[in-house]
This record gives C-alpha cells, structure tokens and sequence, in this order.
C-alpha cells in the first residue's frame, strides 16, 4: 500500500471474481498541525459516500501518536463490491476526489473482507 | 509503522496523558498460502484479549488483494486505555505472544480514537 495523491489511484481495487461485503480501509498522510483542514475535507468528500447505495456505516480514526504513518485511518463498510464499485464510477466522485485540496492528503487504500468478529 | 516480531513490541503505545476509550489497529505480514496457520493462531491469542475487562469488540480483516503489503488487519475497541494497558501487562500476555509460532507473522500495531462516526 503506498499512499498516492492521484485521483486516479484514490479507488481501492478487488478481484474481478469477489463478490459480497467490503471494508474499505484508507490510510491518510496528515501532517501534524493539519487535522482540522483534513477532517472538513474528509467530512465533506465522506459526505457523498454516505448518500450513495451500499453505503453501511464508516469510522474516521486518529493516531494517539503523532510519529505514526499513517495518522487518519477510515474504515467503512459496503453491503456489497458491486454498490462500492459504482459508487466510485460516477463523475461526482471524480470531482470531489479531484479536488487541488486533496493533493495534501495522501491516501492509501485497500479493500478487505471481514473474516473474524467478536463483541462483549 | 514497522512491523516486528519482537514481543517486547506487541503491544501499541499512547501518549500518558491519553485517557478515554481506545481503537487498536494491529496489521500483519502473513505469506500467501498462510492464512489458516495465522487465523488459528490469532484466534487463539484473541481469547486471551476477548476475556479481559475492558474489550469492547473486534474484526479481524483480511486483504481481497493477494499484494497488499499486510494482510490481516484486526480492529479492536476497548472501553479505556487504562483497561488496554492493563491486559497487555499480564504474565499471560507475555505468554500468549511470546509463542514461537508468532514469529512468522510480524505485526504493525497502532492505537487510534475514533473521530467522526456515522451509520446508514
């Protein structure tokens, strides 16, 4: 996983044959000083995620530490690959990822299925 | 975030002020063709964790992608970092990961707090 500022590269990606329920997990470098510039451009990218079908639920992490790598972590979980998929082929996410402010912000993502769950 | 195989480095650090409940994301190097050797394990050793006062709740991911540089990745909550600290201090801690069968599978843990939530 190496964090790009691409808005080409910004997608995660699956096999063309996995089908069912997907984790996004996206790693942000976050300058230290830079979190609220980076949280309102998160919240309102996050914002377009949130309306779309598919979408299940999303958390936005930060490190206890500041000399982490990767100091914003979101998690967020889709009912299916398919609903993720379009959700990243329309010319809205083009151009909220698109955006110059994003260029700050490099991101790393990667899709994941959830193998072990367990709650108290 | 290196990953490593040592013990003593197991265990994600915080700052000594922090208080409050916290996210631990701990990310594993597992060769393909692995997975059930380290999903044994793991489990195992989450037993351990899942018992203890404290533990909220946990997900162990693993990667769609055969090249994504950590494979698994577990997100575990926990109530306080009090109670975190106080489960990674024990003689069963040091047991549980001291095991020789974990030096097949570096780690690379982090702890996080989570800064914006929302669910559809």
């Amino acid at each position: 996983m190496n964090a790009t500022t691409d808005p080409q590269k910004r997608t995660a990606l699956a096999p063309e044959d996995y089908s069912g329920p997907v984790t996004l997990m996206n790693q942000f470098h976050v300058a230290v000083g830079r979190d609220d510039a980076f949280v309102a451009l998160w919240t309102a990218t996050s914002e377009y995620f949130r309306a779309q079908p598919g979408f299940r639920s999303l958390r936005l992490h930060r490190a206890l530490l500041d000399d982490t790598t990767y100091r914003f972590v979101n998690v967020a979980n889709w009912e299916s690959i398919e609903q993720f998929r379009a959700a990243h082929a329309t010319a809205e996410f083009r151009e909220v990822v698109g955006q110059p402010a994003w260029a700050e912000f490099p991101s790393s993502p990667a899709l994941f299925e959830i193998v072990v769950e367990a709650q108290r």
